[in-house]
């Protein structure tokens, strides 16, 4: 099991991991790599990669806020915490993807990367990727 | 493979299964745990433990409410069915997540638990727990 | 690894292919039978087999074009590209799912399929099954 740590830097946002986590399991003996994330304001996400990913990725994670809307009643504000649509969001994604590693080369779509889904940032985030 | 059994009692609600699933795997040798949810009306979701998550678990459940709309043109409800929207609700979350094992120990981030999901309560379900 | 096709025939559907998967891992070695969508426009979901399942199948994608709008601010149109809210439903979906096998057969629910879910059809699409 390796983790990787990465550092958002905004309230929402999608970070490309795709070459951290490609290195992780590089050479591994195994078939499948498993991206888990240990917290439960963010996800993990696999969309673009390549010219116009970026804009992709703001795209999800603008989406992502307006499909949770901020301004409902929630239980946790009344509690004292501020973030209850981050849990939504995250939950509305995944926190865990499988993807296929074949002769030790993690086996994505041409035009696929992988994310860190940031919907509480900016703070640290652990990645933990594992292969069977 | 281990089959776990829970009742819930609401129409909607998050069901905290952390620990069943934590002692259905205890001592396995392995390294990834898969919970799989064989319905199509729950999902299986991570979220918040501790302090707060009552208060989460009712914030994702309710926001999974006012995201998918009953007041819709389903075509479900045509046939005579009168849940499509759990449907969706489920399809929204996940049908399964992979999570590490270390040691024969769940490896859950610190504030986080693993919740069964329940759109169209309240009857008996099934979660099914496989380590490889 | 196995690789399956899969031709889609509208903008937005649900496609079954339980029977695809269940072929392509039937007998075979292992506990676990991952199913991956190397595609940031598609998704995979778990949701209802038999009776009704083509009415949920269309309610599932007429619901989550409704949930994510197309009419907004989106960056990555103004780069020319058509089909950023496919993107944003294929990540409220998900990119893979983990089921049980168990005997070499794959232990759905009951009521379950496994459908591919397109949002920027009509076109072809890979489906990747791994099995642990």
């Amino acid at each position: 099991m390796n983790e990787l740590h990465v550092a958002s830097s905004a309230r929402t946002e999608l970070i490309d991991v795709t070459e951290r986590v490609r290195e992780a399991v590089s050479g591994c003996a195994g078939t499948l790599v498993t991206v888990f994330v240990p917290h439960t304001t963010a996800g993990v996400v696999v969309q673009a990669a390549g010219p116009g990913a970026t804009a992709v990725a703001g795209d999800v994670a603008a989406a992502l806020e307006r499909v949770v809307d901020e301004d409902a009643p929630w239980e946790h504000v009344h509690e004292g915490d501020r973030n209850p649509w981050a849990h939504v969001r995250a939950a509305l994604t995944a926190s865990s993807v499988g993807i296929p590693l074949v002769d030790g080369e993690l086996l994505l779509g041409e035009h696929q990367a992988i994310y860190l889904a940031e919907f509480d940032g900016p703070r640290g985030r652990t990645l933990l990727v594992t292969v069977t």
